[in-house]
């Protein structure tokens, strides 16, 4: 190692788009992923942690011939001068898991992963380049009774984790619907205008129906005033698309038959709506109603990456948005079906299905329903009334820590016995346990009720002041029964 | 995006020294983690989740002159060629963190960090890339209350996941008593011979006092027959770092009094003892004895990083190596007092104490004893014993789980029962439900004890097995509770 040159200090910020979290962030956060993992676990799937770092081989997507992985991702040379990435996704890694551990694995294998994945994105309000995903998937079945597995387990996971019934619902929907959809439509299946029918099927949230027709035939004029080019279908030919999209109906029946209709005789998509009925009789059998999982042919996301039935989870109350207008909060999870992912390391398909929750959405809209648990109580505080006796504070705190008491003893200088109130206060304590030498010699310590103490600074009157009711002088020895006796006053 | 060319089939395999967790693996850590985050909690730590991911100048210990950094890390370059990097530990992005939000945080601020870090070196057997590291310190106070607070959360921390009192010691040192030992063997604060001293003291775990005591004057014959050259010290100059590490005595007054001969007038060496005296006061004042944690002169891991005390927590029980040689289990946890690592960033002196534990190691270290608590028993599996009877069985399966049973329907091929189960005998699970189209008609299902039928299928004779006790047909409306009865009875 070459020797360190002088250099400037270094700025105390982490990379752009990266961030820290903080106590109850990060509390609230693990608290989530424990519910959540609860019911994987319930459901049979098992925990897989795979490492951050990949070869960019085996995440894939990337080009042998150029000098550096696309962006995207966050990607170096190891020593060997192989390419290593950090993961994108925690899907791309199941793939080689189960590719290079398949022989020692169930069949089928349902595994849950949680955890950070990185993208190389240029990072905006709000979008972070390292966020959290928990993901469920079985892999090696074709069987939908997995795809309606875990739409049941989606819905579940959203009531277990607070989200009350009737707050959301599961969206289903099918590609191999669409399929037939392109398939009646009589269009050749390799050809670039499929590709350009699904892009604009993508644009279905955004345009609506007659934005979807007009993409589809001769054209639209955007809000913003610029004229977008059609695919150049006619309107014959587009009525299928828009068929499928606005199939869906009060009734589940009535919707199968609407499907029926844009796929005419379709075989593909025969197929997939007969998926699509199974689904929906495999989650009435458990329980599941049209209030919690339906059948929806206008649910588009993802339609272009899966291969059978794909998933949607929205939450449909409303917030307020940034700019102050009502809207729903929006899709917090999706998922589906790809049958492929497997195949490019083993050359066999491997059929798997599975989903994604998008966590720290998923806590922002409880965080907006008032529905975390709070866990940003502090510790009590052991003030320092002399240096000297810290030895008699330390016993203090570990009779309260003993005693099952989130406790600490003040460690800041000591001088300043404000300071030490201000240290509680920003570390939103509870208690304040006080003991000078008058104190100790008469073997008795004073406990503050900090949040009683703050409601009478706000409005106590000199009189009421001077009573302190929220300071209780206590023998050493009830020290612990008056915190708790405060504590649980506090809680309620 | 260039057009992607056809490629060879990847390999399923993870970067080399990277590897993947399973089930219990994964389980186990994260109630370890769980029980850990417990008691640092309780000690009025708050959590911290900084990013894994650092800019190269915040993580210091790089150079600016050079085309990569140095190894040791993973470090590549953003867009704008800012050099980027995984954390090597958590202590240095709390470096970071503290300094950039110190405004916002009280002092002190007692954080605690669990997660991975990642390594840039050579792989080897049990040695990984990426490992977990689970750390708490307190920053801002230089008070030697915070490192025997440190000490005693250590204590209470090996003790609350599992290590029994006597299986382990927290053993105490100082910095500063070497730095008066150096001093009063009048050698240069600024010469490398201070460093030779340092560098060999480190050695003492493995060569013991006489090999210390060689190495510091004229070298020595090491077990491969080669020579080391020595410090070159006289023999009475060597004798104060010898009185040093052989300073422990039965009891801390008498150790103390070692140490004074040891330091003789050094001020700094004065200052170090009784920093330790110190700490062994507070400790028995919160009711931690020397059988829990000791000040132990011979401590010499981290004297070289660390500026005050350092502190070690060993294992004492035995095990047996790969080679079958009995051994103590050895370290599991150090840290100590640095009181510069902040000043990189802000110019000013902040001190900082804390604790790093090696969760995987400590992992092994209950596994070794036997203490880890089996996480690993399986779901109930509903079999499939007619395919088109599907929606029977999710509603079973629902039935299970709405009762908190962990269970799943099985979803392979369900053509050859046998593999039904020998898929629940992979998958560990306890009950088979198993209900045939006759069993249907008579609203009736079978139950299979798994456990009990293993039992039996080792040591049955054929009119046992004839018998089979471990299956019984009850009421579909009876499976959950007979489900139940058999779950508490394997779990006895």
């Amino acid at each position: 190692m070459a020797k360190v040159k002088k250099q400037p200090r270094p700025k105390a910020l982490p990379p752009k788009g990266f961030r820290d979290y903080f106590g109850s962030e990060v509390t609230e956060r693990k608290h989530m992923l424990d519910q959540i993992a609860a019911v994987y676990h319930r459901y049979g799937f098992e925990a897989l942690e795979s490492p951050a770092v990949e070869t960019v081989e085996a995440l894939g997507k990337f080009l042998p011939d150029v000098d550096r992985p696309n962006e995207g991702v966050f990607a170096w040379q190891d020593e060997d001068d192989s390419w290593m990435a950090l993961r994108y996704d925690l899907t791309a890694p199941l793939a080689r898991v189960y590719a290079q551990h398949r022989n020692d694995l169930p069949t089928p294998y349902r595994r849950y992963a949680m955890g950070p994945v990185w993208r190389n994105e240029k990072p905006g309000p709000g979008r972070y380049r390292q966020f959290y995903q928990c993901d469920a998937d079985t892999v090696g079945t074709a069987s939908v009774a997995a795809d309606a597995e875990i739409c049941a387990m989606l819905s579940d996971t959203l009531e277990h984790v607070g989200i009350p019934r009737g707050d959301y619902v599961v969206r289903v929907n099918n590609r191999k619907v669409l399929n037939g959809v392109l398939e009646a439509m009589g269009l050749p299946e390799e050809a670039g205008v499929r590709d350009d029918v699904l892009r604009t099927i993508d644009k279905f949230d955004k345009v609506g129906e007659e934005g979807v027709r007009q993409l589809l035939t001769k054209g639209r004029l955007d809000a913003s005033g610029a004229y977008i080019d059609g695919v150049g279908l006619s309107e014959d030919q587009a009525e299928p698309v828009i068929a499928f999209l606005t199939s869906k109906a009060a009734d589940a029946a009535k919707t199968f038959e609407n499907l029926r209709g844009a796929v005419g005789t379709s075989r593909i998509g025969a197929e997939g709506i007969a998926e699509l009925e199974q689904i929906g009789d495999l989650l009435a059998a458990g329980g599941y109603g049209a209030e919690r999982i339906e059948i929806d042919p206008s649910v588009v996301r993802g339609l272009g990456y899966y291969t059978g039935p794909v998933f949607e989870a929205e939450l449909t109350f409303e917030i307020f948005d940034e700019k102050g207008r009502k809207r729903q909060f929006g899709s917090v999870s999706g998922g589906g079906r790809y049958d492929d992912l497997v195949k490019r390391f083993t050359g066999q398909p491997v059929p798997a299905t599975g989903v994604s929750i998008g966590v720290d959405r998923l806590l922002a809209a409880l965080r907006e329903k008032g529905r975390i648990r709070s866990t940003a109580t502090g510790p009590v505080v052991v003030t320092v009334m002399d240096k000297a006796r810290m030895a008699d504070y330390q016993a203090m705190v570990a009779e309260l820590r003993n005693a099952g008491i989130r406790a600490e003893v003040y460690l800041g200088n000591p001088k300043n016995f404000g300071n030490q109130l201000k240290y509680a206060d920003m570390r939103r304590s509870p208690v304040a346990i006080i003991q000078g030498g008058d104190e100790a010699e008469r073997g008795v310590v004073q406990v503050k009720d900090l949040v009683l103490g703050a409601k009478i600074a706000e409005s106590a009157t000199l009189e009421e002041w001077k009573a302190q009711p929220a300071q209780t002088e206590v023998p050493l020895g009830d020290m612990v029964a008056e915190v708790r006796r405060i504590l649980a006053g506090s809680e309620g």
